[in-house]
């Protein structure tokens, strides 16, 4: 039986993933994956697992394994009001802060709270394609916003704040995904200064900050803007993705109905999960792991930034971020890296040619996003200079 | 600020949940509550998940606590195969099963690839609240369906099916929630021949029949009608629900706009909850612990039985099911449940009034849903004789 006519409208809408297929050949064997947006598996604290679950089991006994409220689990909510705010410098009470089954379960539940369809949404240019995927099945109409160096621009957000109007703006501010841009302290202040005189509701996802190889953390948006902004992290990059572990602090009325929401999406976040999230941050363990989670990411970050310096053509710019898991590289006008991907592919190379990122056709076809978190540093500089080979035979 | 006028349609038009808010007296101190839906923590297999843990990270490492694949991980999807076969007679493969973030996560996927606005769907009168709180967010129009002591009544699915178009049928065919109830097997044979023949949709929801304290087990429905069932099943009762794994078998469509849709969601449900249920499935656990969680349970049962046969008036009715979590008491015409619930809770005893459970307003006034799963036999007589005792002085 065939079962076609039965799909939703938005649905229909969707279409296959077009990044999900040219991906698939990423599993080849032997296959050198600059790709992905994957933590490498040495990051993560599999030496204090079996620890953590016996504190868990002892702490909280059957309660880590029952049902429990929407909004989390109060242990790891209270924890985090502390980590918020010595890391982060956010005030936020238990009472504003959700968790959720990651920060893809924050942006599926504000995108359902929030968009109606033909709804306008400000994103940069490039954006990231999780969140694209979590907000279109609500059918949004999306503006792109110019970035530079320095990420958003902040009259590229005013030009569109003042013509159109927009639902809500959604940012990436440090280490951006995929570009690796961070917007500088004086940009975060003009942010908030006309997101507050506009009066509109800024997303400010922030999955990376953590990882910070060099340089001084900036202030999140949300310490200068609080109540016009939802802030969104996750334990994905500083204890472990596979725990789906999100969170956000949201002002008041978009709280409540991110709840009802999610209560119908998967009536809460794993609760075993999110004791063990609690129990890292409790213990301490996070202030001992993530020094190690640095030290393993640094070297990496600088050996793909050396091997773009020694093989890459001139005519290529790249991003040369502080922290964070890309990359963002630049070809001339005209070059095309979905091309080059085939090519790269057939050398045993994958990256994600940078056009998926734009959420307007034709844009960025010349960029490409290189991740550099899952290879040994030698891997690295060996797939930067294949990559860097294939260029050349394509330019 | 205010975000109200940012809120999406869907939003406006969902209101606060009115069970929500009368339920949240439930957790005064002192209450005795039969108004949950929650498992007995004494049926977790608390001794054994030490042990569980140290097999998941032997087994699986680091991969226990990375990304995985959005359809599900691949060890559990490949013991599901054989746990279907085994205990449901439900012949799937590996690419059939999709696990989600509860069975609820199902529902909501479902319901985001399925429903557009004003869609019909035909449920059961009543039916199941969670899945109205899944699917409500996409709009549909439900339209009901006559239930009686059997469950839904083939003659009514047939009556709805020859009259409108309707998108798909939502089923808990085995001890109900909330009435407790079971479709007999004829009557399955006769829903799985109708919906062959009108060529509709079905989605089989199957939480509960594992919990079986009396009688045989039925085949559920998709096993007479394999082309036109979504299959749904999950963890919360045979092992625990903070774990948060449910999963389903559907036709190969359907299940292609699953993952893509559960992509957008949460990426994939919790690699850690997965390899904890595939090891409890592999190592042979749940063959351990099955007849514990029934041996906890039947005498619960058999206790809430016995009371109300003992307190409750004549003129009151309930359901005898073989198995699962709830009874359905049903009063006289004009009785209103939802008054006796402010009496019983000042005297400390909760219930779920069951207008609740029926999408046509008005109906199911003089009903009522029992669970008996969290208290102890002595404090459930208890109970039932406040229960009986307030009912009197209504009546």
């Amino acid at each position: 039986m065939k079962f076609e006519h039965l799909l939703a409208e938005r649905t229909r809408k969707m279409g296959a993933s077009a990044i999900r297929e040219i991906l698939k050949v990423v599993s080849q064997p032997g296959m050198v994956s600059l790709a992905g947006g994957i933590p490498a598996p040495e990051s993560f604290p599999l030496d204090i697992m079996e620890e953590l679950v016996a504190r868990v089991f002892r702490k909280y006994a059957s309660r880590a394994l029952q049902y429990d409220l929407t909004e989390g689990f109060i242990p790891l909510r209270e924890v985090l009001v502390d980590y918020l705010q010595q890391h982060k410098n956010i005030q936020a009470s238990v009472e504003e802060i959700i968790v959720a089954s990651g920060s893809q379960g924050v942006l599926d539940a504000l995108g359902k709270v929030l968009i109606s369809p033909g709804d306008k949404i400000a994103v940069e240019a490039p954006t990231y394609l999780g969140a694209l995927q979590a907000f279109n099945p609500y059918e949004p109409e999306y503006l792109r916003m110019d970035t530079d160096d320095d990420g958003l621009i902040p009259d590229a957000l005013e030009e569109v704040l003042k013509t159109k109007q927009i639902h809500f703006i959604y940012l990436i501010p440090t280490f951006q995904n995929p570009s690796g841009r961070t917007i500088p302290l004086e940009r975060r202040k003009r942010i908030a200064e006309i997101i507050q005189r506009y009066n509109v509701l800024l997303i400010e996802d922030d999955p990376y900050s953590a990882l910070r190889y060099r340089g001084d953390a900036l202030p999140a948006i949300k310490t200068f803007a609080p109540e016009h902004v939802v802030y969104i992290s996750t334990f994905s990059k500083i204890l472990a993705p596979g725990l789906r572990i999100g969170f956000c602090v949201a002002p008041e009325v978009i709280k409540k109905w991110l709840v009802i929401v999610k209560q119908g999406v998967d009536l809460h976040t794993s609760t075993f999960s999110q004791a063990l999230a609690a129990e890292y941050l409790a213990g301490g363990y996070l202030d001992q792991q993530l020094p190690k989670i640095i030290r393993i990411y640094k070297p990496k970050q600088e050996a793909m930034l050396q091997a773009l310096q020694n093989y890459f053509p001139d005519n290529f710019t790249w991003s040369k971020p502080e922290g964070g898991m890309f990359l963002w590289a630049e070809g001339p006008q005209g070059f095309h890296t979905e091309q080059l991907y085939w090519k790269a592919v057939e050398r045993k190379v994958a990256f994600v040619p940078g056009k998926f990122f734009f959420t307007k056709k034709g844009e960025g076809l010349e960029t490409m996003r290189l991740n550099y978190t899952m290879a040994d540093e030698e891997t690295l500089d060996r797939a930067i200079k294949i990559l860097a080979e294939v260029i050349k035979q394509a330019l």
